[in-house]
C-alpha cells in the first residue's frame, strides 16, 4: 500500500508519519510506501521499514498535483492548508492554496480514469459554523462560516462530496476539533492560548490566558487526530452514503475546567503560571466559535476523543514530555 | 440606476424583464440603462423608455465579465445556470458554467475595488439539498446535493456569503422553488411534467403523467419568482446579517391537489386529457426531492408565494393565456 500525505509537515502530519512508521501497516495492509508533500522542508522523516520520498512544493501550481498522482497512491491524506488568520488577511492566497489548490487535486485524480479510485481523506474544519448557533451542533446544522477559511473548507467538503458521489475517487471530510495541547512554540493563532495555558506551565514558563474562563471550547489531543485519520483511512465508506463530511467527537469543556485539570495533574505552582491579560480582539473572536457539538454519527461510527481534559494533559505528558524508548 | 441580467434569455429573466420594462423603476429609484447578457441571442426586448441592450456570449471565457462589469451596473441579476440533468451529464461543462462562470463574475466585481459595490441577486436552488430530509426543511437544514448541479449552487452559496462579508458586493442568494406552470412546450427536464399535466390540458392537448398522485413538491409562479427578484433587489441587506442565503417561500402540494385545482379552474374535460404513464426513472428522481419547507426567515421579511394550487393556475391564465393589452 502507497500512501501521499500532503501537508506532511505540518503538526498534524509529523505525528501521523510517527505512526505509519512505527506501525508499518494501514488497517490489515502493509505500507510499501510513504509519499510526503509540503509547501516548506518537513523535518527528517521517521525511521520506517519501507521508503519514504519527500517533494516540497505548492499544491496549486502547475504540474504538482500530476506529479505526486502520476505514482497512483492508494490512500492520500489531504491535511495542506493556510490557516485562517492567513486567509483572512490575504484573501487571494487563501482561495488559492485553499480551494484551488484542493480541486485541482480532485481534478487531477478524476481524469485518471482506468478505474483509479483512491481513499481520500480530507481534514476539514469546525470553522465552516459561524455564530449564532446552538448550545451543542447538531450533524444537519447548516454552515455559514464567518471566514474566507471557514469558506474555503466548506466548498472543499461539498467537491469531495460531489467527487465521491461520481466515483472519481472514496473520499471522507473530517470536521477536527481544536486539537489540543499543540505541542512546539506559543504560536499568535487566536486560538493559540488553549494550548499555551497547558503546554507552557507544564514547562514551568508563563503563558497567557486573554480570555474569561467562562470561554467553552471543543478540543481533542493529537493523539487522537492521529487516530481519526487512521480510522478513516480503513473505514467501510459504505457506511456513509453520499454524506461523506463528518463532525469528529471532541471534548467540550470552558477553560476554567482546563485550568482545573491543570491543577490536579501538576499542581498550584503551575497554575500560578498562567497571566491573565485581556484582549478584546481574540475574546471577540473566539466568542464567534463553537462551543460544543453532537457529533451522533461519528460516534456511532466508532470515533472517540478523550473523555476528560486531564486525558488530554495526559496525553501530552506521554507523547511530548516523556524520553522516547528507541 | 443601471441593471444587468445575466441570463436574460430564460423564462424567468425574459419576464424580469417584462416587468422592469413596463414599471421603469426599481424599488423607488428611476432606471437608465439595462444590459442584457445570455449564451443565446434572447428575443427582442420589451418596449421601454430607457435604452436596452444585449450581448451574447459565454459567462466563463476570458474578458466577458470584465466586460459587462467595466460598466458598473449598480444591480446585477445573475440568473444564468446549465439545468441540473445538462449538469450531470456533462461534469467539465457544469462546473465550468455553473461555478466557475459565477466566481470569475465575483472576481471581476471584487478588482474593480474603488467603492464599487453593486447589489448582486444570484438564483440558488432547492436542489442544494438531498434525501433524506425532514417533511418541511427548515431554514437552518444543511446541504448534500445529490446532484452536481446542486453542489455548484451550494458552492456558490458559499462564495456569495464570503464576498458579501467582504464587503465586495453585496449579495443575496435565493433558493428558488419549482416554478410552475412554466409557459412554452413541454421540456425533457425530470421536473416537466409539473407545469405539463396544468399548462397543455388547458389548452385542449394530452399531457403525461409519469408518477403517482400522492408525489409532493414545492411550487410557486412565474410570476411571484419574478416579484422574489424584485422584491430582494430592494431588500434592505442588514437585516440578513451575514446569512445572505434565503430559502424561498412556496405552495407544498401533491400532484392530486394540483389535478383537483385543475378540475375548479378548467373543468373535468381538462383532467382528462391527463394521461397516467408511469417512469420508473424519474418516480426515482422526483423521490430525492424536497416537498416542503420552513422558510420563516423569509417569510418573516415578507416574501410570500401563492397559497393555493388554483391561484397558481390563475396566475398562468392571467399572464399567458389572456391577450396583452398594450
Amino acid at each position: 500500500m502507497h500512501i501521499l500525505v500532503i501537508g506532511a509537515g505540518g503538526m498534524l502530519g509529523a505525528k501521523l508519519l510517527i505512526r505509519l512508521c512505527a506501525e508499518g501497516i494501514l488497517g490489515d495492509k502493509k505500507i510499501t510506501r510513504i509519499t510526503r508533500y509540503d509547501a516548506i522542508i518537513p523535518p527528517p522523516p521517521p525511521t520506517s521499514t519501507f521508503p519514504i520520498e519527500t517533494f516540497v512544493g505548492d499544491l496549486s501550481a502547475t504540474g504538482e498535483a500530476e506529479k505526486l498522482i502520476a505514482i497512483k497512491p492508494d490512500v492520500i491524506f489531504h491535511l495542506a492548508a493556510i490557516v485562517s488568520g492567513e486567509a483572512e488577511k490575504d484573501f487571494e492566497k487563501g482561495y488559492r492554496i485553499n480551494l484551488d489548490a484542493t480541486r485541482i487535486l480532485f481534478e487531477v485524480i478524476r481524469k485518471v480514469g482506468d478505474g483509479y479510485k483512491p481513499k481520500v481523506i480530507f481534514t476539514s474544519s469546525i470553522a465552516v459554523f459561524g455564530a449564532p448557533f446552538p448550545e451543542a451542533i447538531g450533524d444537519e446544522f447548516f454552515t455559514t462560516p464567518l471566514t474566507s477559511y471557514g469558506t474555503q473548507k466548506a466548498i472543499d467538503e461539498l467537491l469531495l462530496n460531489d467527487y465521491s458521489r461520481r466515483g472519481f475517487f472514496d473520499g471522507v471530510a473530517l470536521r477536527m476539533p481544536t486539537v489540543c495541547v499543540r505541542p512546539g512554540k506559543p504560536n499568535l493563532a487566536a486560538s493559540g492560548f488553549f494550548s499555551n495555558i497547558i503546554r507552557e506551565p507544564l514547562a514551568g514558563k508563563e503563558a497567557i490566558l486573554p480570555v474569561s474562563d467562562t470561554v467553552r471550547h471543543w478540543h481533542v489531543s493529537p493523539r487522537a487526530a492521529v487516530q481519526f485519520l487512521i480510522q478513516t483511512a480503513t473505514l467501510n465508506t459504505e457506511k456513509l452514503g453520499n454524506r461523506r463530511t463528518l463532525t469528529l467527537p471532541g471534548l467540550s469543556c470552558t477553560v476554567a475546567e482546563q485550568i482545573e485539570a491543570l491543577r490536579k495533574v501538576a499542581g498550584e505552582d503551575a497554575v500560578k503560571l498562567i497571566r491573565r491579560e485581556s484582549d478584546e480582539t481574540i475574546a471577540k473572536i473566539v466568542s464567534g466559535w463553537p462551543r460544543n457539538f453532537a457529533p451522533q454519527r461519528a460516534l456511532a461510527l466508532g470515533f472517540r476523543a478523550e473523555s476528560s481534559f486531564e486525558d488530554i494533559i495526559r496525553v501530552h505528558i506521554e507523547d511530548e514530555l516523556t524520553p522516547r524508548k528507541r
